[in-house]
């Protein structure tokens, strides 16, 4: 038993203020873990476009003063009550949607939504009580999506934190928690691509390249990367992708640019934009028979997806993926593995590294588009 | 070899002369088979709904005088050139798609869109010459969907042609080569609903009602019906149906009854009417994380599915589906076998039955609703 157990911990983490403000380091409190919660420490985070989008809080409902982070890895410190899988030590990935075991999704093979663990951006306290465990001064500090993993110390359900192999380097693996593993997710255990098979990838950001992997992964001969920004093409040949279009250089649409490609359509597209138009498009451009197109990517809140009904009975699929269908402490320590047995590559990701006290920098980064996936070093 | 082979047979057809117009039986000239072509001796003919669509002639080309009728069970009369799979005496259903066993389609385990051979109402003439194999008095009549079964002989594409079964009673497994198994085939190889699970079945006439029955075969434990005619429900209980909801019952939409009614959503729903709305509602009844709906129901073709894409986001899929996604030369003798072996039952979708002089009625009964499926026989 660590000799903090069972105290408040102060440590530094870093607090949204408000909205599209650059973050503090503040010194903040961090209760003990309630029943069926985990405090961890962590060691490694990084940031994720959701982190972002979720800080600028346009057309969202704000919340603030918030701990926002969700992509890290870390060791249990200490465990609440109840808490049977997991005990101080354990090397583990905090999860912006768990899994209770208990519910219908949680025992359905297909799905990952748990119906009580389920992401939730709107609520900024714990499940158990409807409380925030961070404090400054007695007054509360929100969570997000039940990691804040921008604090040296975060507190979690048991069913969002899933327990990886002690020996996988967190400052690598850390990037699975979030985008890398939805963006496989949805190649390898959605869209399945059979070896030999052509993909589309629409969108090549960190999700889009992370889909192009697992195309890779599965043996894809021909991976098509789909882009308004050319400039990324470079880039994404290093995860497979071998040819590459910018819907901009034609007068027709992208999906009937893919079908004179590739004798009718491709075999299978993954849309990593949230762009409805780039829904579409990559539903129209899987070949009729047998294509599969897996929609990622999150769309405006009133995006409508439009399409002839034949283009479906054409024997087309459509499907949606939310966090690459992987049950996040089933199936996590399983993609950990793949990177361990050299699969997949995670390095590739990580374009940058800043220490914790300069994580305004990994926010700019993102700002700007620039590299793929920046570890933020919470000793630093 | 019969002593007709190689010989212009002269026998009964009933002419469509002109769109909506009563059929005439007339005395035909039928051609022997050319390459890759069979002659078959029609026993029985079923009607089917898409018969009447074309016969009636609304909104597509008109192509008079043709041969209609695609649901049958026959013979095999005499082979031409280059026909090795079939030979005299063969039962046989035809079918109104083929399957050449060549093309990309025919070559995918989960295609049946045959590329030579798919579906195409506006040829009325063999695809080898570009001929009609009927005519009378030297003027020809066109064929319809490679099968024009209202004949006593007719022409046919070898791979339009399912070899089944000689001991399966062709009065009654005829209605297997269209409606029948296209339904069946959208619960059992598409929807493919788990046992126990919960199916809803949007359109309760042939179609529909063979998409019940697959639920059943696969244990479904609640099938519910969605059609807008209440007097269709009783009829629907002996293909498993065991709940039913009319649409216009309900203030609000019918998806959120089912949902209402199931926890959450359906497990699995099979689309039948071709109506948009009927589309759009079968997707968005099905449940989030492992839902599959099926589109079966041939829309309008200035139809469009909208949804919002968080309804796909949220782990549905939506898939369409063309003959149950049988391969008629492949898949449809184990569908014969269904039968055979008391896993199907088909009686209950044979409501009527007429000589072939008194086709007219059938069509009757077709146009005021009446009954399933009307068995024609050839020799009456």
């Amino acid at each position: 038993m660590s000799t903090t157990a069972g105290n408040v911990i102060r440590c530094r983490a870093a607090v949204a203020w408000e909205a599209g403000k650059p973050l503090v380091i503040e010194e903040v409190e961090v209760a003990p873990p309630q029943a069926m919660e985990v405090r961890l420490k962590i060691l490694y985070t990084s940031l994720c476009h959701t982190d972002v989008y979720f800080w600028e809080a346009k057309g969202q409902n704000p919340m603030f003063p918030r701990i926002y982070g969700h992509e890290a890895g870390g060791i249990v410190e200490s465990v609440g009550e109840g808490v049977t899988d997991l005990q101080p030590g354990d090397h583990v990935l905090p999860v912006f949607t768990g899994e209770c075991k208990e519910c219908d999704h949680c025992k359905s093979e297909e799905s990952n939504m748990c119906r009580l663990l389920r992401i939730n951006t709107d609520r900024g306290v714990m499940i158990g009580d409807g409380q925030s465990r961070f404090s400054i001064n007695g007054k509360p500090i929100y969570h997000f999506v039940g990691t804040s993993t921008f604090s040296e110390y975060t507190v979690c359900h048991v069913g969002s934190v899933a327990k990886i192999n002690p020996l996988a380097p967190l400052d690598k693996v850390c990037v699975l928690s979030c985008g890398i593993s939805t963006g496989l997710g949805a190649t390898l255990n959605v869209a399945k691509p059979p070896k030999g098979s052509t993909v589309a990838i629409f969108g090549l950001g960190a999700v889009g390249l992370a889909a192009a992997e697992g195309a890779r992964i599965a043996g894809a001969s021909r991976i098509i990367g789909v882009d308004l920004n050319s400039s990324r093409f470079d880039e994404a040949k290093k995860f497979g992708v071998t040819e590459f279009i910018n819907p901009k250089d034609y007068a027709k649409p992208v999906q009937e640019v893919l079908a004179e490609m590739t004798n009718g359509g491709v075999d299978r597209s993954v849309e990593c934009t949230g762009n409805v138009t780039a829904m579409i498009s990559a539903f129209e451009c899987v070949h009729d028979g047998w294509g599969v197109a897996v929609l990622v990517g999150v769309p405006h809140k009133d995006a409508e997806f439009k399409t002839h009904p034949v283009n479906l009975l054409n024997e087309r699929t459509l499907k949606g993926t939310f966090f690459g269908n992987y049950k996040p402490r089933s199936d996590l320590p399983s993609v950990v593995e793949k990177y361990m047995n050299k699969e997949l590559e995670v390095e590739k990701f990580i374009t940058h590294s800043v220490p914790f006290s300069e994580i305004n920098k990994a926010f700019d980064l993102m700002l700007k588009g620039e590299g793929i996936r920046c570890i933020i070093n919470m000793e630093g």
